[in-house]
């Protein structure tokens, strides 16, 4: 490992940037290797999926603050809407709430919300952002009780045929009107808005105090795959000092997490390298 | 061929649809036989490819004509911005021009401008649309000497690494705003921004006289390939009957132009079928 003389203690890693446990990515580091390669970084903060939890939630959640790691976030609300929800109303609340009791367990204060998208049957996404209202603002008391803020996510464009009804900052912080909750706001991240060019306006206009996770990656010029071929900061064309700069702006202090889904380059590569290209990175380009 | 009662008039076929003479696509038909295929249907136009043209544009627009279609408009410009683009600065202009001089040829008054992506070198959209609008106004009179008028089309964010600086509706027109031409306008296409909650206000508050063209297809729930997976009318999630609905509260009175990229699916079909098929859904469900 090599020798960083900066504080990084902004930064945090979402452990979907070692390939979180898919198969062969990120060399089957254990979830305890991963607080420990951050934590001896001088990284701050950590994210967590629900997949690699299993049972130990309060332990790992232990093990990171021990390490000096914050637990940041959790990954994932189920989706909310769209084809790809549970199988009815009673399996995808029942599921929001224990995901929900997972962010509770882990100690974070923040569920990240990726919505899912147009409901079967229906054309655009009026009537998704109707349902997706609905269920979440049935989950803030649950949540509130617990400590846990909701964080709705938008996400790239690309993906609203069946992964999402917020495309924008501006849609999510619609939605998030309309539940009319403290304990809701949104995530900000880098490969979902960094296209926007009403981003900046949008964010110091209505956002502030509403950010409640920032999502750092780049966007590759050459994009090979929407969902898993995400870049390195600094390797693609997306303005992130920019994005940073319109995301602090609203009085946002919390950790830069860095989140990329990378099937055929970072997620091949040893973990450590990893870590460290994320600091050097981390320093030169955000 | 089914008989189909109702006026059709209103119907385009892009030629993409049928796969523009990719190897294997539409049975192979040549620029004259979907000339004939449109025709017998009661299509009320048709759309070219530059890559279909060859030296014939003057030949094509006028069997199109003596057929009862309105040759609509020519695709495409090449890449103005980005690292997709030709050499250099004249190498681009010269291209562009031959583009304007092709779509006079065919005797089309709109030329589709597809921009390109982010500049080498550059990050975000704002550097890249200087270059666009500094482009696109050079050969402003050009295009009006000859009868062409410009459509600037947005992209769905998707293509923004490198096919696209413009994503939605509203870049379009800002980028227009700037160039500040009558000749210069937009194009609005349902995949690239069914997606976009404000198209309806944009369009109606902003676009009265400048949407040149109307693209039609459908944005499929699970699609699997963001540039070659279009969905058929009706077999998607975009709310079509809104977006027209918007598109001619601008005062548009152009045809609806059907533009399906599907390399697994239409493509391999037997083109009169797809040509029928447009038809009905035309009629059941746009």
């Amino acid at each position: 490992m090599r020798d960083f003389s900066s504080n990084h203690s902004a930064l945090a890693l979402n452990t979907a940037t070692l390939g979180h446990n898919v198969e062969g990515a990120g060399a089957g580091w254990s979830p305890e290797q991963v607080i420990d390669g951050c934590a001896k970084r001088g990284y701050g903060g950590i994210v967590f999926w629900r997949r690699e939890l299993g049972n130990n939630a309060a332990k790992l959640g232990r093990l990171s603050r021990e390490a000096g790691l914050e637990v940041v976030g959790l990954c994932r609300s189920p989706f909310l809407t769209g084809p790809l929800t549970l199988a009815d109303d009673q399996a995808i609340m029942d599921d929001f709430h224990q995901s929900i009791d997972e962010a509770a367990e882990l100690q974070t204060s923040v569920l990240t919300i990726v919505t899912g998208g147009p409901e079967p049957g229906t054309k655009g996404m009026s009537e998704s952002q109707k349902v997706l209202i609905d269920r979440v603002a049935r989950a803030v008391p649950y949540a509130a009780e617990r400590g846990v803020r909701l964080a709705l996510e938008p996400l790239n464009p690309a993906m609203a045929g069946n992964r999402t009804c917020l495309m924008t900052a501006a849609d999510a912080l619609n939605v998030a009107d309309e539940i009319g909750s403290e304990n809701v706001g949104i995530a900000i991240d880098v490969c979902h808005v960094w296209w926007d060019t009403t981003l900046t306006d949008t964010l110091l206009g209505r956002a502030q105090g509403r950010i409640l996770g920032y999502h750092l990656c780049d966007w590759l010029a050459d994009t090979s795959d929407i969902m898993l071929d995400r870049g390195m900061m600094g390797d693609g064309v997306a303005d992130l000092k920019a994005i940073r700069s319109a995301v602090e702006g609203t009085g946002y202090q919390g950790l830069c997490e860095v989140e990329i889904f990378s099937a055929n380059n970072w997620w091949k590569r040893d973990p450590d390298e990893v870590l460290d290209t994320i600091v050097e990175r981390f320093r030169d380009c955000c």
